[in-house]
């Protein structure tokens, strides 16, 4: 018998038919023996309707407010899915985040969990019944409704399985797992049966958007073994955990997971700026602090006392960037702005890399041998990314995923 | 500078505009130096439509569950009054039934209110914001939602200026106030500024349905004064309070405050039944047991030892009735069983009878001068009752309010 954590995703009990699929779905596992939390969107379009109706009030709707009205959504799910188990047969009871307790911050909109009290939650258990939690939503220790903000419903399910220390945590979505690379680019991509937590993150912030990071990054913390599976067809997902977790015949994981990618990219250079101590935060402190997030970055000192700085950023935020960089040019002196919007990045992800080399210099013949001329490096412990020309990018994923194997 | 309590129930808060319609009455009185705490109903349709969700899933939807859905409803509408008030700068809050807290017992879809804490209220009164309550809701000392059943909205709001120590609680409705008769019946009816509880509880129950009884019941058990007006047009609709608080100078109230009618009524006979000890309890016991409200009773001695009984019944109680009267009189080996219901009840109510004699008699000869046979007579203190054909309510009706000049 174990404690599986659920959480269903607002697409998934989008109507009466599909909260009554996911209650068959919650049954089989309790006929397996299992207890079962369940984590629950409000239904898709719900959220969308509630925001409307507050947007023909106010702009900017107070976000106070806002949480009260949005958080009526996840409880109409709740207390539906509740009576569709106890109509299969299968005691159930709800729960409103400030009702389990879900203690949060006060922070409106985008919350923290700081506490799960699991008391009422182990008591219904152990009376045998299904506890459905509403998702996205808590209490602050004042009594104010907050939401947890985007993704909120996977951080829940996350916190509830932390806090119950639960054996698993599904994620049912309507993808059926993570994949080697995006299937619409590799045809061969595969589903990958289990992944470090360390793993996901590299592909999820790169592309691969399957789960919320902040989700994974609350698993990883507390160790609780995370599954990405479909709540549309049947099958085993893709598990993630750390690295301790997996199994012993599991040993010879490939050296690389996947390959991630991103067309939100643009380049920017400043050329021959004076080199002193203090010029890199001189360059980018302005872009920093106009809130915009630098990516990679490379420095090439020249020869003749001036130096080259190339950066990556999100192609949206190009525009300010670029104005920023050249007011900054000329109060340095440098000799020219240079700025791409045509790039992308790939990154080659895997925990392998910490223990065996020669991946990148595979990774960069097997760019060579197609012409793909590569731009920018940058590495981490478990990650190796080029910045290419966006007109190669189906090309280098293609070949990348065939040279490593990862059809295989 | 007065406490407000004001409630607006469906149809007032049905959509967007009409919430901010509301915004604009609330905002009236804190511009006149009030302190105003409304609420709430769920908007008009959204009752319905949660309703019918939880149908399509059960016939008999769990009672908890159905609280913890419908009670969304008004979660929607305290959140979108709070925001259109502050939009037009009246610093405002909501606040749910377990935000209150409004305590209940634990009868779902029926609770009782228990206790109102009012110190969050009085803390956001005192620091000028308007405090907008889900009407119809509240929480047990579990943390279970409640919900208070038929009206449950007036009896928030007036469980509320009675915790609150309001000097009024204003119910909005879609009438300007409670009237001398019905003006469907009677166009020459007025509109009454000021009637006790007692005579409110007798026209409501009536048939003159613009408050539910429970909630007179209660403004009346803790003095609140209670008015009930218009939510689409202006003016002072009627005040409800206890005989006490009427003013000096309105001593010269009227004998008669109102003509109540009822046509949902139904009259059963029992004639010739051998007269002994407990015959009574023998005739009425079954009836009662089935749940069928007996209202008014006439029993008539004869001569030969024997004793003949007349109750009303609500009409569409009759068949059930007229077969469990039918086996009493086998067992009891009574004469007959006659049933009519084609029968109306007319009921005269005012405070100033209990003082003044003579009304009863004005009454039946304003009925004889009409030629309207008079079938049973039933009197309280402030009420006389007759049930008379049906085919001479409106006669009956128009003759006494004219006789007794209610017009004027």
């Amino acid at each position: 018998m174990a404690l599986i954590v659920q959480k269903y995703g607002g697409t998934s009990v989008g109507n009466i038919e599909r909260i009554q699929n996911v209650a068959n779905k919650v049954a089989k596992f309790v006929d397996d023996g299992h207890q079962v939390v369940v984590a629950v969107s409000a239904m898709s379009g719900e959220t969308n309707r509630l925001t409307a109706m507050a947007h023909e009030i106010q702009a900017r709707p107070i976000k106070r407010e806002m949480d009260v009205l949005l958080t009526t959504g996840e409880q109409v799910t709740i207390a539906l899915l509740s009576m569709a188990l106890q109509e299969k047969g299968y005691p159930a009871i709800s729960y409103t985040g400030w009702q389990v307790p879900i203690k949060t911050d006060a922070v409106h909109s985008k919350a923290r969990i700081e506490e799960i009290d699991s008391e009422k939650i182990f008591g219904q258990l152990n009376q045998g019944k299904v506890v459905v939690v509403a998702g996205f939503q808590g209490v602050t220790p004042d009594g104010d409704i907050t939401t947890l903000g985007r993704g909120g419903s996977d951080t829940t399910a996350v916190a509830l399985a932390a806090a119950l220390n639960a054996d698993e945590c599904q994620i049912y979505t309507d993808v059926d797992g993570v994949y080697t690379t995006d299937p619409r680019v590799v045809p061969q991509a595969k589903r990958l049966d289990h992944i470090t937590f360390e793993e996901m993150l590299e592909m999820a912030s790169l592309g691969a958007k399957v789960l919320q990071i902040r989700s994974v990054e609350f698993a990883s913390k507390y160790n609780v073994p995370l599954r990405v599976l479909s709540s549309l067809q049947d099958g085993g997902g893709t598990l993630i955990t750390s690295e301790e977790n997996f199994k012993e015949n599991e040993m010879e994981k490939p050296l690389i997971s996947g390959i991630a990618f991103s067309r939100d990219e643009a380049k920017l250079m400043i050329l021959g700026v004076p080199d002193k101590p203090g010029v890199a935060y001189q360059i980018l402190g302005p872009i920093s602090d106009a809130n915009i997030e630098i990516d990679m970055i490379i420095q090439n000192q020249g020869i003749d006392g001036t130096t080259d700085f190339t950066f990556t950023i999100a192609r949206g935020d190009l525009p300010v960037a670029l104005d920023l960089l050249k007011s900054t040019a000329n109060k340095l002196g440098a000799r020219e702005v240079l700025s791409d919007d045509t790039i992308v990045k790939i990154s080659m992800v895997g925990v392998g890399m910490k223990s065996h080399s020669g991946i990148a210099s595979q990774m960069f013949k097997t760019l060579a041998d197609n012409d793909i001329n590569i731009q920018m490096i940058g590495t981490t412990e478990i990650k190796i990314s080029v910045v290419i020309d966006e007109q190669y990018l189906e090309l280098a994923v293609q070949s990348l995923h065939e040279a490593f194997e990862l059809d295989k």
